[in-house]
């Protein structure tokens, strides 16, 4: 069983990963890791932070000569930004300078009572989206792996506020190639700008915006999830991961709420032979019937909220004095749905092979490899 | 940790679940149970086999004087429709009664060569609807328990097909029973008229609807869940439930769809002291902030596709014969959103009921009680 | 992942348990099953209640037509004493007839005070050894299982109290029919007459005893556990899981108490090609190296304390009065060994199963069968 | 639920663990981290790898100030030997320096065929017992916790060899201080010097030898574990985490081995009431009834092989060529009994944390103690 562990506060020595459970004999780019890790700093409207930044991940065990040796993987990525915050992460902080207001939407009140901890900061250092970036680590190790299974994961952002972009075909590679040129990840050069001027907007008002994000998986072979015990259901799996990530508030497995198809006749995706291979008329159902993989395209969209950090004050309390005030502001971003579409995609990478390892030969990369292919 | 097994074909002799975990000493009421399993069979637009069952569910261990002992919980159903059916499902099928030919959006295609079953049959009897009925009574115990803890969970259809309710507040008692007392379990009458003549449309031309269901939990106490590691938030938990309901597609978490909130600033729950008490301003997060619960109400939305099982032919294949071909039909309902509204209620249940023995007192309920109280 | 969860009381209705996890497409013989079940009911120095009991497990979902379809298999058990203790089972005990004197070496003192019962009745009736009885029909599943692919389980008594049996092969199918035809199956008839006349004197005194019990499990495929995480080691998870049977306080891999053996040179277990076979020149290691199975014989013992259940008066307390009393006295066998030794084979049957089903194909027992023998 | 992933390769650049589930608000001493990772590389016939590596942990994450945050905790060992090996830890082995042989008792056989490496080395680097180190880490955080608690967790070495040390009281300071100063940590001068003389004569003829280890836990309270569910019993849970240590074959709870109880009536654990506190008259049963602690201190015996890496020279096969050849040596202890001790002691606290974090407060750590003391 694929697993792993992570640590690591926003402002810690480093951000840390256990992955356990890799086959062996698998040749590891560890450029195409770094490489998700600076897809995952870019896009517009990010803050400071990701300046100071340049995440790269070192692998200390579970490899020789680049090989996976089956051994659990530790994943390293050092945070450039505690040598200004070593004094502070390494002491208990003054009482006058514990943080007691809490910002609605983060972590802050829940943390403050559930650890009973006297200083929002404890909590602020580990729910901090910048733990993401060691899970996109963990997730391009299996993106990567995937890859050479043939199977692959693209994202696209959908919507910024109330700006949507239109459906296109990802695995289209001129496609694909203009998203990832976009600086907000979408196709519709107009939509763009009109994202871009948002984004600004918020930012000179201090204020944030959400937005959605499409995933969508190539290559997955039918099989992964089962229908027979709830909790071993793909659908299931997948939406835990994503509803796990920072901001995201609602999952949707292929087309379900458009509300073009209302009825089941219109929804449903009619199968047919055609040069004596099992096709498809549609699939509003993305790929997943029953909670098992049905070898169509997996289809997923990720809504996220605006960025709980927000400059214009807002109302809360002071939970030391138990008065109102209004709350302090964290440096952060004004839009996180660029980023999150690279985190989303790695996620995902992470869930598909232990799922993929759940039912084929977990030892041994190679014999994993014929397994897939064979099919 | 409570965890809960399930087993059962959907035309075999029983339904049969064993729940792990309960705290001693908690007074069932199993008359609370089989009223979950009562409003579950109900709603405008069921099938034929509802006649047939009327779920009643017997327990036969964990439980002493209807107390529970902490051992682990036996829960049965008994599936009436099994005499018609028992040759049958104690057989194997002959050749030329096996079932070839996969239902789109059905887990038919999925499970025909997933586990290699030469007959659909063996997917359709697990993969069906009739496991909620089980489900159900699974939560429905720990529904039960809840109430006693002061946590109660409702729930209202959102939608059928285009057609949507209007928001109303589920824990006015006024609003709850008319709700329950709808066929559709909406509030609207008008909404309702127009629901009815939809599914009578469908049930007219063979086809079938979706829609969307509300769920919202008063009372649970702060500190469900942990944002500390991603596989413990929350919100991923109750996402990862919900989906692996039959028919699901989408899972949202507070009001992330309604557009009419963009920015943070609009979005955010602020809040404030009044009287002593920490309030908020609004409840747009559905009462989970960084995966962990913050006191206020959990509100849920859950998706759902229109059942797959039209009457109207598809375009499908023979599988056997490699050849194109239309579906046949298999008995069912028009529309599932009613009782899937009941069976969502019992699973967010279970899961709540969960992370609760997670955090506090997991062998006494007596002690539990105490434990929550206090908060 | 194969798993199950079992529940019952003692003199409840039915033991039940679920099985999940297991492929489709194996035919399992049910009087394989009860052939294990009534094994386990045999052995001399057993109490009253195996006249009353002839198990027989029923098979409620997960088969069809004797054929496993990768659903669930929910097991039953029917307790035939029930009749005799419903009244009793159903109601909460009277204060008058509570049970409050904790026997020493069962679970009466610590279910007491866990779960803040007020009758030590609720804790017997679970931690009772007649638990065992649904976990041998699980594992006779898994066992049955076993045997199509080559892999055979098969135990003797080692020692009752001070006498011990001859070490002999298990595998010589005229030692193994003479061991389970012994009534105390071991292969030395004078050991055996000793071991009764032990018996006997325990019974004429009101006293129990223990011993010990060997275990080989042959066939089994080089490669199940893991050395690269602790929880993933074949030792571990068969000690776990024989240590939990009631009554085990002792587990052996190999032949490590053997005291012959003081050096590394003389104990480890020298390899060699004969016939370009790899062959081994011992097998002290019992077939797990680095936890994991090397492809020779696994090899265990299990230690069992003599039964809790003595009707010579111990030194006890009444936990209502706070006074110093001696023991009431619950029926029991004698000696629990023989039975333990058929509860353990399917233990481990069990284990086996579940690592052989986390490196190989877990969806179709045909292609499993395929890769094992291709081994 | 506590957990953690451990990574990292005997010459590789650290041993990293992550440890999740830590109640906030707990003040760790380092230093006491850092004094079981010295005990662990003390004891006579210790090889030349314990002078190069003094290991210091350092923990990177889940702690401000040295009190606990709730965050999960990273902890870090460097390797100093891996600036010897760097070169080769990072490139693939060439075909002629590739290992081949395999040596009898440790992974290099099956960790060959599992995961397909061409190369045992990188077997080597996993299955080693430098790995201990990290556990060890792991496990004094959590031994540093229970001290706290009340808790404390003492062993000793019984047997190395023939050699047996006489039984003494583990929580007799006087004892306790006599036996940490013995290089083979036991009790009895004479023995100890026969113990010496053993593993001098073991380092001359290029042998080892093994042995057994004594572990005593004090203050546990009643009720970890559980009867209800056989994958919850504690007994079978420290089991399976004694086991998993490299070399350990046999565990014992308790005192069954002990030839001299024969009888339930002699072996069972009376009780009685003095000076109202329950009180014991023996503990036989090591403090686990039906696989619950009963508040007497639990004992544990583990039985340890001798170190497989012998320098004598053992019949072996070459893997590449198919022929049958002496073994190769690696370094190694001639005796890794003491240590192992030490280690058993961290794995134990591990174990009984989490099983406490389980039935008691996870999130704060002054209520948990609270909780405890009112017990």
């Amino acid at each position: 069983m694929l697993r792993f562990l992570d640590s690591g506060e926003s402002h810690g020595k480093a951000l840390v990963a256990i992955l356990e459970g890799l086959p062996a004999n698998f040749c590891l780019d560890l450029d195409f890791v770094n490489n998700e890790l600076s897809r995952r700093q870019c896009g517009y409207g990010r803050g400071n932070r990701m300046k100071i930044e340049k995440d790269k991940a070192e692998i200390w065990s579970g490899l020789r000569g680049n090989k996976t040796t089956g051994n659990p993987m530790s994943i390293i990525i050092f945070n450039k930004d505690y040598e200004n915050w070593k004094e502070f992460m390494e002491n208990e902080t003054k009482d006058e300078e514990k943080i007691v207001i809490p910002r609605p939407g983060h972590g802050d009140l829940v943390g403050y009572f559930k650890y009973n901890t006297t200083d929002i900061r404890d909590t602020i250092e580990r729910s901090s989206a910048r733990e993401t970036a060691i899970r996109t680590a963990v997730g391009a190790v299996c993106k990567n792996m995937l890859l050479e299974l043939g199977i692959e994961i693209r994202s696209k952002v959908n919507s910024i506020g109330p700006y949507k972009d239109s459906n296109m075909d990802l695995f289209d590679n001129r496609v694909y190639e203009r998203i990832n040129n976009s600086d907000v990840r979408v196709f519709d050069k107009t939509t763009e700008i009109k994202m871009k001027k948002l984004i600004d907007y918020c930012k000179d008002k201090g204020d944030t915006v959400g937005g959605s994000i499409k995933v969508e998986v190539k290559g997955v072979p039918l099989g992964l999830g089962s229908y027979v015990h709830y909790d071993r259901k793909l659908d299931g799996i997948l939406s835990m991961a994503i509803m796990s990530l920072q901001g995201i508030k609602a999952v949707e497995i292929g087309d379900i709420l458009n509300k073009d198809k209302v009825f089941g006749s219109e929804f449903l995706d009619e199968m047919y032979f055609e040069d004596k291979k099992l096709k498809r008329a549609s699939n509003n159902g993305g790929g997943i019937e029953a909670g098992v993989s049905n070898g169509e395209n997996i289809k997923l969209t990720a809504y996220m909220k605006p960025i709980p950090s927000v400059k214009l004050p807002l109302q809360s309390v002071n939970l030391k004095e138990n008065t109102n005030v209004t709350t302090r502001y964290e440096r952060s971003d004004v839009c996180g749905v660029v980023p999150a579409s690279i985190v989303i995609e790695n996620i995902v990478a992470f869930e598909i092979l232990k799922e993929i390892l759940k039912v084929y030969q977990q030892d041994d990369f190679n014999k994993l490899k014929c397994d897939i292919q064979k099919l």
